[in-house]
């Protein structure tokens, strides 16, 4: 009987982030039916703010009614049949993951691997390529989330061109928060969520699809293998036609709406300039306490910082003590970089002067107390300050 | 930057049904972590509800990160393999949607047909298990929300464990509305959707697998092709290792807690009783009017109800005036049945008294501005109000 009262939380993590009280009172207004006037209404606006965030022209632009990782298996079932050879860039769990859809889809996977937190070469990519046979797809991950990782994907796309496969991009990270340019690019598909730079919560994947990648799904010889997630049926609901696919998840859409109307006001521009701004202010503090990048210089991003963790920390009990005692979330390692560095994301609302600062003092406090590394609280802060009035000076 | 203002509407569709504003304030409620404390508590909670509504005591139980057709695909994925025959129950939208994911996924379907609005009979799924080499799946719709057609389940159930197959069940209208009972009738695999009796936005989809499914599950000799609806996979997050799989949707899981504990508060006999009278109702009242059911005798859903509609009245005009101009939402018919039926929901939150006299005024006065039939709105109110003075009485 009690109301539902989660506890206050600094959302720091590799997401969800801090959502805009705007987007929550939207999301709580009362629904309407998916097929109500007022609601096609909106999915039209929708997806044009998608197109927007992807930079692209793209009709078939749309929010799948699953999470992110829901995003990244429509694009591989609408893109893939039996036999296909894709290629995948793999230097984290996300580019992993890929590989695993792909393959349980019946691709013929080939693995561009780099180490965790460095990029994948596209000349290593263009090798793979060129020892193809026909491949279909080549499939990267600009911002990998497990390890910080800023992977650049112009030069890639451009070798998947030239040898006739469509370029698959996972834009989960970095929609939002950098640039992301499907059309200039020359990205075929993409998918991304709605619960890191966007800062609205969990539960929705937007995707885009290009011309290129539309003529492969309309010349497939079979069916995609789920039907939840074929991009031709839902694309039918979404277009003129508004054919019955399936019940749109209606409050999950006007909070979407919500943050989409946000990152407008805002402007593209400048919100990307925040994300730059604060995670260079949030590594110069980090650095005062001793915490070094994990991911190689000149491919940090700006969303989720990933830093060494000093040898002897339990790093564990510092999370544990700046959730249960400071109210603030921050990732862990995810496979072979468990416990050896933490991922402090600064996406969308999350992505502010204070929170770096609060975060700062914090970590400074936590990580004095386990007696490891000075507490330069006041150095942290101060360094992280200098890089926001260098900014505004 | 004007904020989103969806107009008021009684939704008397298939789905959304009307969602409590309580369940609305818990959804707005600032996120907290997938891995959270509090987030995994809430789980715990939200996996044993389920149970209680499904009648079951499956550990797997748990809700799936997509609407209620991503739990049919969920069952489907994760129960077939290549070749596996599966049969399915088909006398409306549903299970011959059903028919098209499993094939999708390689299944060799055979199809028990029966008109739709009829149901179909456990005789024929008897003949059709006996002309199967070796069955795996036995599928069935206890309540289509395409026709209000209510099929009996126990009488099949029993045919398929005779024949060594699993049973598979669509609850996306029944549960919460009538009586669901997996561990009682046998029942190895159901899903549903949060929309409709449970009063939930749209989004989630609670399914349960039984021993024996579980058992299927574990013998597969090749992985689901779903990486994203691997219940073995999700199950690792819901149950004590805590994985990560993908970012649960956070809000809709603080909506369905909320939609389950007012469940609980007002007792599951209760709620069944109040969907079986305000039918009771509300059909009188359509009699009234003229308007006779399309569901066989004996066979009629009390959340959903399905009536013809009388020669010569433009049906979608009356949909568009009671939408309108008196914010109310019912469905058209779909499929062989369009412009020929209406569908009548009276789920969860929306199946009140006075939303079954609401629709009846509204209704008389646009089918008598139509000039179809005589405008007997005063009947068809009387007639609604005696059945619930009997029943109170």
């Amino acid at each position: 009987m009690k109301a539902l009262d989660p506890p206050p939380r600094l959302l720091l993590g590799p997401g969800p982030s801090m959502v805009s009280p705007r987007v929550l009172a939207a999301m709580s207004r009362p629904l309407v039916g998916h097929l109500d006037p007022f609601f096609l209404g909106l999915l039209d606006r929708v997806q044009q703010g998608l197109r927007d965030l992807f930079g692209t022209g793209n009709p078939l632009t749309l929010p799948i009614s699953g999470t992110g990782s829901a995003g990244m298996e429509t694009c591989f079932v609408n893109l893939v049949e039996d036999g296909d050879e894709v290629v995948v860039g793999v230097n984290g769990v996300f580019g992993t993951r890929m590989c695993e859809v792909a393959s349980r889809l019946g691709a013929r996977v080939v693995r561009v691997e780099a180490e965790w937190g460095s990029i994948v070469e596209p000349a290593a990519v263009a090798e793979a390529l060129s020892k193809c046979n026909k491949p279909v797809l080549v499939a990267v991950v600009p911002a990998e989330t497990s390890t910080g990782a800023w992977q650049p994907i112009e030069e890639i796309a451009a070798a998947a061109r030239d040898a006739g496969a469509l370029v698959l991009v996972d834009t989960v990270t970095s929609l939002g928060g950098c640039p992301v340019e499907v059309d200039a690019w020359g990205i075929d598909a993409a998918y991304s969520g709605t619960q890191k730079c966007l800062s609205c919560p969990p539960g929705l994947a937007p995707v885009t699809f290009g011309e290129r990648a539309v003529e492969k799904i309309r010349t497939r010889s079979s069916k995609p293998k789920s039907w939840y997630l074929d991009v031709g049926l839902i694309g039918a609901y979404f277009g003129n036609e508004r054919v019955y696919h399936h019940t749109a998840p209606v409050s999950m859409i006007y909070a979407l709406s919500e943050a989409l109307a946000i990152i407008e006001e805002e402007g593209l521009e400048a919100r990307h300039a925040r994300h730059e701004l604060n995670h260079r202010a949030l590594m110069a503090g980090l650095a005062e306490l001793g915490l070094e990048p994990a991911a190689a210089e000149g491919h940090r991003l700006w969303m989720l910082n990933s830093v060494r963790i000093p040898d002897g920390l339990d790093e564990a009990a510092v999370r544990r003590a700046l959730l249960g005692d400071h109210g603030i979330e921050i990732g862990p390692g995810l496979g072979p970089l468990a416990g050896k560095v933490w991922r402090i994301g600064l996406m969308g609302e999350s992505s502010r002067a204070a929170n770096v600062r609060r975060l700062l003092l914090a970590l400074a406090a936590e990580m004095g107390r386990a007696g490891v590394g000075e507490a330069r609280a006041g150095a942290a802060v101060e360094a992280a300050e200098k890089v926001h009035a260098a900014a505004s000076g």
